[in-house]
Order: structure tokens, then C-alpha cells, then sequence
């Protein structure tokens, strides 16, 4: 079976706004088997979004549509669809009592937009949104299905997921096997990666695919089985075929995130973390406790980002500030020593540098960045040499962070 | 003029990446007076991208191409344009020439990818990346342009705006003029906003429209004016209307962020700030430092996830922790004033809750969070009780958080 995802909503055009939910949903799809062969985003425009809806249902089984079902102004998806399928409208009484009490018990004014928003298409099926107060809808259309979540991502999630999915899985017999192998390495390029695994991936057969998908110091390569069987044991061969020859680079697989791998090696070796950032400004403490558990291995960090911090916390002798600087191999290890002993930690890492646009001098220039890393008896560090992008640096000086703290324990 | 923008790669499709390119691309073009008018993500797939091409080419004056150019074995897109434009490939000998020296001087080592990646199809203007080994292709077809840049973002990027635009803007004469506003709120929902305005927008001229932004705890009023002659002084004169009504809610206006108000704020107050972070894990510092300037007020932080940090670093009472546990409002007033006298700032935050998905009480389930906020003076709390979405608890608190660090030196 084959799906289009249309998003709606000029702001996605220009771009003032990131479209998040047609990776999210391009996933859930491709999870189920469904083959996701385009995505396309149009404006708040009924003939652009039926030309969309014309598109989609040429080419593919399953349309569906985000966006352009709130209670304001500029959401018209719910009319282009009338339009395309030639529905007339009526009231939803259920509806709207049920929004009346939705507002009465939070405590909301209910206003003359949520009273229209309960206009709905002829023969459509209403599907429950316990999210918000705009219902996702489902038509069927000549074999073919059109669906409309919300635009609001927790809505279009809470909706795919609750009132849509089960049901669709219960309808539809998927007529073919699909099923992802992502390798996931730190620490390489993508063309090395790729020359070091070519001759695997010239043996692969017809049905399975290769792909090289490079991110900010990663390089995940995933592999793709689309046949009408489960060859899973001849792509689970490759996979580890592919494991073992980028060996040392390869912090996991599937949708494990470097910071999760992490989390599991700390909490199996039961050792305690603690961090002291400078430049990364409590990024790398961010990455850190974004994965749920983190409180079993990471006792917390410092942010000294004004140097009154790097003495009087962390305990960097002011004259080493004075003689070396800030952005400095000799600072970064005794705000290494100073987290470690404060926290009283078994392990840590302390990151100081000059992340840009502006700040650099010709001795430091914007991207020189110092790490730091070890525990009590064994210290390492590490000097980058990156551009004048703030973010990017920041993001991956916290990569390389990240993996420096991994292969302590693993390497 | 009008653009369609086709983003190459099935890890598009498949949701394992999300497609930053085609928002970045569509906020420079409609900067420079181009309208997108749609985007299309397609598989890696020559078929797939010429049938987007063609669409593209059907409806607007420019397609914009971005991924596939790099050197791996799933780039495609050059033979996919090669082969619609009916051009022949020839080997660019200065292209290799200069991929080698940089090669070279990085001391990475040539494979035959590098080599095959330099045959180019006839016809073409090669765009300098000074990024990558992939150049970015432009070509003229009839009257219409096709624009093919790299995918990585970093590279697509430098391209656009190194290679691309002003050859573009020289060439080509903006037809309409084009003009966004956009006043930013925090802590009011969209239902309201929109309600509150309603009789201002009914006053806009055709040429006028308005969209409202929904984010997490942000909604974002975008006017936008399309005409043939600057309106300039009607559109700041409805989007004035707008912010006095909003008032209070109204943080900023075009692409300011809500930290970089609160810098500017802090840095005219000439007021430092230190924090203490328990649940948000370093976010709130990160948000707060991912500006440039973020030193001119920012002393640091504290990410006391672990209690005995709370209780060694911060000073808080093991009795509170005892009797009213971490999560309480008696806990993050201990965690303010301690992270304000032990950094010594004017100005300070802390906070501390269960952010999910487990890990919840009956009497503080996931989502319960206390913020507390002030100054030696006068210290306020208030408790959030959000959902169980972990990463999103910890956006919307560190949203709230930041606005009420703002509002305690404006209102």
C-alpha cells in the first residue's frame, strides 16, 4: 500500500515554521508497511490543496492531510476536502456539546470560531481528538482514503495514534514485508563508512537497499527489506556483517540515540557522572537527561560560564584563568578535578571553548574548543578545531562529548 | 515569480530524518520576493524525482532540488536531472583536480566515489561549495530554472547564499513586493488571540493577511503583505494595533526569539543571572546561552538532578527534602536562594518536577513542576501541571520559565 502526506499551512512555506509531522507520520507509515512515496506541502489555499488531494489519489491508496482544522481563520482544509468530494456540511451537535463541556471544565470562554468548527462534510467519519477541539476526519473515496489529523503535533499524534491506527491496521491487509536495519556510527565520514562496507553492500540482493544518512558527527547507515517474506535472518547477517567491519565507530543500532547507548553503559557499569560546561552552556547536560532514567547514572553539571563560576564553584585556580586563559587544555582539567570532587562522582567530562559568532582571537579563534575527560586516576583531553556557527558548534562539541564518555567504559 | 522546492531521500519519507532544508530554503526565497508554492520530499528515485521536476515545472519558475548530489551510492539526483534535460555527462577535470588538493590538505583520503561524483551533466553551471565535494547545478530550461543544491544543510546552505543568490537577484527582476510582520506571544492560547484581534483583522485590505502560529506556549500573529508597492506604513500601523491589544502577552516581534528578549532585556538592566536546574536537565541554560551576547549577563547554572547536589551545592535543608520532597515549592525556594548567594547573581530561577514518562506519585503525578523565581528581595513560585510527554515537559517549562524571568524586570 501506498501513502502521500500533505501538510498544510503557508508559515511551513516560508518557512517560518518546520514541518515535524510529516517525519513523524512518514515513520508510523513506514512502521505499519505502508510505502511513503511522496510528501508535499501547500498554502492555506482551497485549490492548492485540492490539486494536493488530486495528486495523492492518482498515485497512491492512502491521502493524508495535517494541518488546516483549527478554529481559526486560516485552517480550510475541512471545505477543500467538501469541495474535492462534492459534500455538503452540516452541524455536529455531539460535537459541539462536547467542546462546550470540554471548555466549561477548563475553564475556557468558548467563542463564535469553535461554534464553526462544527460544521463538518457529509459522510465523513469523525475521528476523537482528546487533545484539542478540532476532530480528525476519514473518508473513503472510491477504494481510496483520504485522512485529515490536526496540525498541532501533540494532536496529530494523540489522533493517528488513539482513533486511527487500529482501526486502519484492522481494515487493511498489508500486502508487503517491510522492515529497517539502521547502523548507527560516531567519529567518521560518510565516505569512509561507505568504502569500508562496499564490498557487503555490492552483495546485497534486489530486495534489500542500502542508504548512508549523515548527521552532525554521525553517520547512520540503515539498510531496507521490501519483499512479500521475512528475509529477516539474511538482513540481520548483513547488519552484523556491516557492525563489525565499522567496529569501534558503531555506538548502536535502530533508533537508539548515542546519548541512550551512553545512559546504558553508565547504568550497567553502575558508575556516577557528573559534568562542568563552559561553552556548551548545559547542552550536553540537556542530551543527557532527555533520555528517561538518567537519573541513575547522572548526579548533574555545572554551567560555570562566567569565570567567578570556574573559581568559585569548580575551584580553577585563578591563576592558571590568568596564565593559560579560559579556552584552555590546563582549565579544562581542573574544572574536570573540580566537578568531580564537588559532585563526588566516579566519571566526568568539563568543556570550555569559544563558541562564536563573534569572540574568537588569533591565537583562539571562533570553534577552538578544549575537553576534558576521565575520572579520579586517568584524565583525557581533546582539542577541536571547528567553524563559526554557535549552534552547530554546540552541538557537536556535545557529540563528541558524548562519545569520548562512552568509550571510556566501553574501549 | 513562483518556486516549488523537491527535497530528495527515502529517510525523508521514512520519517528518520526531519526535512530542515525545505523550511530553511523557503524562508530565504520568500525573503527575496519569491512565493513557494509547494514542497515535495520523493524517494531516491529517478522516476520519482523527474515526475516532481516536472510538477515543479508545470506550475513555477524555479525548482529547487536539495540531497542527492553527494557521493554515496543513493545520489541520484544528477542523473534524474541528466536525464530530463536530455544532457550528456562529461568528466570535470577541475572540479577533481580541486576536490583532490582539498583532499590533500585535510589529509582525508580519494576514493572512486570522489571521482565518479565528478561527472556532470552538459550544460550545467556548477555552483562553488566550499563546504563539501559536491557542488550545487544550476540550469536554464526554457525560460524556467532548475536549482540543484546539496543535502546536508550546512553545505546547502553556504551554496544558497555563497553561490546562488545574488547571481539570482542580478538576473532576475521581483516582480511583488513582499513583507511579513510577525508579533510573538507567550502564554496565551490561539483561540484568544485570535479573538481579542478580531475586529483589527477585519479591517485588513485584501492585500493583507493574517495567520496565526500555534507553538508550545507560544502563538505567533503573522500579517503579510503581497502587492505591487510598498505598503510599509499601513502594515506597521495594523501590526502596532495589534501588539497594544495583546499587550502584556507580546514578547517581540519578527524572528526574535523569546530567549534573545529576555538577553536584551537583562543586558539593558545590566542585571546578572544564575540558575538551578533540577527536571529540565540544563535546557533553561542552554536556551539561555544559545544566544550570542548570553555572557553579558548569564553567571551560570547549576543542574542539581541529583539530591546530594541539591543538598552540597545549593544548600537546600535536608529536612525539606525529607519532609516536602524534591519536587515542592519549600524545595525550589531553598534551590533559588542558594544558586543566587552561592553565584552571587542578582537575579535567579530554579526548578524541579517529575517530567515523565514514569517516575510520578498519586500526589505528584508526571507533569507536576514548581518554578521559583526572583531576586534577594522578592522570590515568586508556581506550580505547571503538564502532561507525560517528558521531552515536552521540558520545553514548555523552560518557555514558562524564561517568561517569567522576563516579565520580573518588565511588568
Amino acid at each position: 500500500m501506498k501513502a502521500s502526506i500533505i501538510t498544510i499551512g503557508e508559515e511551513i512555506l516560508t518557512g517560518q515554521i518546520i514541518d515535524t509531522n510529516s517525519a513523524w507520520l512518514g515513520r508510523q507509515l513506514t512502521d505499519i508497511g505502508v510505502v511513503v512515496s511522496s510528501t508535499i506541502s501547500v498554502r492555506d489555499n482551497k485549490q492548492d490543496i485540492i490539486r494536493a488531494i488530486e495528486l495523492g489519489l492518482e498515485n497512491t491508496d492512502l491521502v493524508v492531510l495535517t494541518g488546516g482544522l483549527g478554529p481559526t481563520k486560516d485552517d480550510i482544509t475541512k471545505s477543500a476536502i467538501a469541495a474535492k468530494i462534492g459534500a455538503e456540511m452540516y452541524f455536529d451537535e455531539e460535537l459541539y456539546n462536547s467542546i462546550k463541556r470540554y471548555f466549561k471544565k477548563v475553564g475556557f470562554t468558548l467563542t463564535e470560531a469553535h461554534r464553526e468548527q462544527c460544521y463538518m462534510p457529509q459522510g465523513v467519519q469523525l475521528l476523537k481528538n482528546m487533545m484539542g477541539t478540532a476532530p480528525g476526519m476519514l473518508f473513503a473515496l472510491g477504494g481510496k482514503k483520504i485522512l485529515s489529523l490536526p496540525g498541532v503535533p501533540y494532536e496529530m499524534k494523540w489522533v493517528y495514534e488513539n482513533s486511527f491506527k487500529d482501526q486502519f491496521l484492522q481494515n487493511e491487509n498489508r500486502l508487503q514485508y517491510i522492515e529497517h536495519r539502521t547502523v548507527r556510527t560516531v567519529g567518521i565520514g560518510e565516505t569512509r563508512v561507505e568504502s569500508k562496507i562496499e564490498d557487503i553492500t555490492k552483495k546485497l540482493p534486489p530486495y534489500i537497499t542500502v542508504a548512508f544518512l549523515p548527521g552532525l558527527g554521525e553517520v547512520k547507515v540503515r539498510l531496507t527489506l521490501r519483499g512479500s517474506v521475512k528475509q529477516t535472518k539474511e538482513l540481520t547477517g548483513f547488519e552484523q556483517d556491516i557492525k563489525n567491519r565499522i567496529g569501534y565507530y558503531v555506538y548502536g543500532s535502530g533508533t537508539t540515540k548515542i546519548e541512550e547507548a551512553l545512559l546504558n553503559v553508565y547504568v550497567q557499569s553502575g558508575k556516577s557522572m557528573a559534568i562542568a560546561e563552559s561553552c556548551t552552556g548545559g547542552f550536553l547536560a540537556h542530551k543527557l537527561t532527555s533520555v528517561p532514567g538518567a537519573s541513575d547514572y547522572f548526579l548533574g553539571g555545572v554551567i560555570a560560564y562566567d569565570n567567578s563560576i570556574k573559581e568559585n564553584i569548580l575551584g580553577v585556580d585563578p591563576n592558571t584563568l590568568e596564565k593559560h586563559g579560559a579556552v584552555s587544555e590546563e582549565t579544562v582539567l581542573e574544572m574536570l578535578d573540580g566537578v568531580i570532587s564537588k559532585y563526588n562522582s566516579d566519571v566526568g567530562a568539563a568543556i570550555s571553548g569559544v563558541m562564536g559568532p563573534t569572540g574568537g582571537t588569533e591565537e583562539k579563534p571562533v570553534g577552538t574548543i578544549w575537553l576534558a575527560w576521565g575520572d579520579r586516576d586517568k584524565k583525557y583531553t581533546e582539542k577541536l578545531q571547528l567553524g563559526k556557527d554557535r549552534i552547530k558548534n554546540i552541538e557537536y562539541t556535545t557529540v563528541v562529548a558524548m562519545n569520548r564518555l562512552r568509550l571510556l567504559l566501553t574501549h
